[in-house]
């Protein structure tokens, strides 16, 4: 099970051997994804039937799983490497996760569970290299300007050393992941998504009715949001609330992935509540990494108060983006919000 | 010219020997500000003709005015005193000041501006205790919720401390202010405002050009400040473009108190908008006092972070009433907004 995979550092080293869908070649018989396409197809599941919207999606996940890890395998520079590919490994080991798990009741559970646990492993892993990234970027924008304070720039050359750093092992533990045995096992269980996915025996199970409970958890999830007030005391404390607002950012991607498996159109306005839970995501991280190098023995007072700027800047950010969400979920119509087959 | 009066802080000193007006009587003669009273004698004034309006305002600012120095300078804790005195003190000093600036046409120039820089200073130097004092609520609110973190509560500590010092030095020069020959002349002058007002001799002049011009130059300022961005850097740097917010506040206060002057009605939203540049005001002081704290020798890193924490939401919280102005000021409708005697 456990092959040796060549190094993916390496390039020019092919990526085939554990790939039954050829990665480079198109996949037109797996694309459920044409909008508009009616999909009279995503019928009761049964024991004997195929569920041929579901596996059809996940195929195409797959083979992009695949292709993207063969063009960082054997991707200089040129092509694009690993900076391209990053984000499509991601996302695609998301999508199968999210699916496997909105339509639980859909697949072999031992299978399903498993696969499950090892892409958000893997997504975690890529996840975070990212997320060091993305935070060094947002403080630096928030630094970049000429303040005229010391204590800023020692702020800003402190936060880049530690985020760096902090980046730096993140990119080593995808490497370290991506050699390892557990991986090469995780790429042939996706592979294998190319032939027959394990289907559950028993009853039948709509697809729609299983999208509907998570929509209906994210639905409650935002209801039992607190409301933002307009201003309030000073937001020393971090994360004051966070994980709430992380669960309903969670709760949202799997409906727009259950909708995408479907076949379904993803509401541009779901879209953009997302992205406002992106961005809150990131100030929260922000703030918190501010506020943890503020931590950092031995700095100047000066230092500590541009952290501490800082952190109350992105606390702040954080707020407006929890406000953009209301606004913009509240703009959502509950009609096209409703996962209902065309 | 400058009579020496008791010590007003001698409990139960009369202060009656400058008073032509009786302070505890009742004024009917001096009421302009009776709401839709039509105030159709705010004609043209000539060198011939009394401003009624004009100095009927004047006189009856002059006895509240003198009514509340006699308040502070007779009343024990019971009486309410200095906290009821002091408010009522400001507010007439102001009114008074704002109406010979706003109709200097109609007033004897020498006059008018001798006692307008009197009462600047006066109402100057009561301003800033009552800042102070505004000061560290404000700051005391924001670091009143339980924060788990030492850093604030010794930043708490160094605010009160300062802030307390400062509020104690300030008060100090009111006393000395009311003690002083410069006042005791002021309140002399305060007190003739009961007998004759000195006009302005020479060309006829309509109150009502002389408060729209005030009212223009209110629009242009209003015009001339720059949109607010719904996000943005770290506002690090203390006070950017408070200057210009600081110069609407002035001169929204003396349209409102023009239109008063003319026993006009001051629509509710503009004392709405007023509201939002006091809360600009105080919070960009809070900021400013924050970052001064900051600069305090030998401070801990944890309080200059929790400092800095507290500059940055004072900012915040400046430019949600920044926000808020904009959103009340399109609220103003142009038409009730020009100085017209109905």
């Amino acid at each position: 099970m456990a092959q040796q995979h060549p190094d993916v550092r390496h390039p020019g080293a092919p990526y085939a051997d554990a790939r039954p869908l050829d990665a480079g070649a198109p996949y037109a018989d797996a694309r459920p994804l044409d909008a508009g396409a009616p999909y009279a197809d995503a019928r009761p599941l049964d024991a004997g039937v195929p569920a041929p919207v579901l596996t059809a999606y996940l195929r195409a996940q797959g083979a992009e799983f695949l292709r993207a890890l063969a063009a960082w395998a054997g991707g200089g520079p040129a092509q694009g490497g690993e900076a391209d590919a990053a984000p499509v490994l991601r996302g695609t080991a998301r999508r199968i996760g999210a699916t496997l798990h909105t339509f639980h009741g859909a697949f072999d559970p031992a299978w399903s569970t498993g696969l499950r646990r090892e892409l958000a492993w893997f997504s975690g892993t890529l996840a975070q290299e990212r997320l060091h990234a993305a935070t060094l970027r947002r403080l630096q924008a928030a630094l970049q300007e000429p303040q005229g304070d010391l204590g800023t720039a020692r702020a800003a050359a402190l936060l880049e050393r530690r985020l760096t750093l902090a980046r730096g092992r993140a990119h080593s533990a995808v490497l370290e992941a991506l050699g390892s045995a557990r991986f090469h096992a995780l790429a042939d269980a996706v592979a294998l998504l190319g032939g027959d996915v394990p289907l559950r025996g028993g009853a039948a199970v709509e697809p729609q009715d299983l999208a509907s409970a998570t929509e209906q958890q994210l639905a409650d999830a935002v209801t039992a949001l607190p409301a933002e007030p307009e201003t309030g005391p000073c937001p020393v404390p971090p994360g004051d609330g966070d994980a709430a607002w992380h669960q309903v950012r969670s709760l949202l991607r799997l409906h727009r992935y259950a909708l995408e498996a479907l076949g379904l159109p993803v509401p541009s306005r779901l879209t953009a509540a997302a992205r406002t839970l992106d961005r809150h995501r990131d100030a929260a991280e922000a703030a918190s990494v501010a506020a943890d190098a503020a931590r950092t023995p031995r700095i100047a007072p000066a230092t500590a108060y541009a952290l501490g700027n800082l952190h109350a800047h992105q606390r702040h950010e954080a707020l407006a983006a929890r406000r953009a969400f209301h606004r913009t979920w509240q703009s959502v119509p509950r009609s096209r919000n409703t996962v209902t087959v065309p």
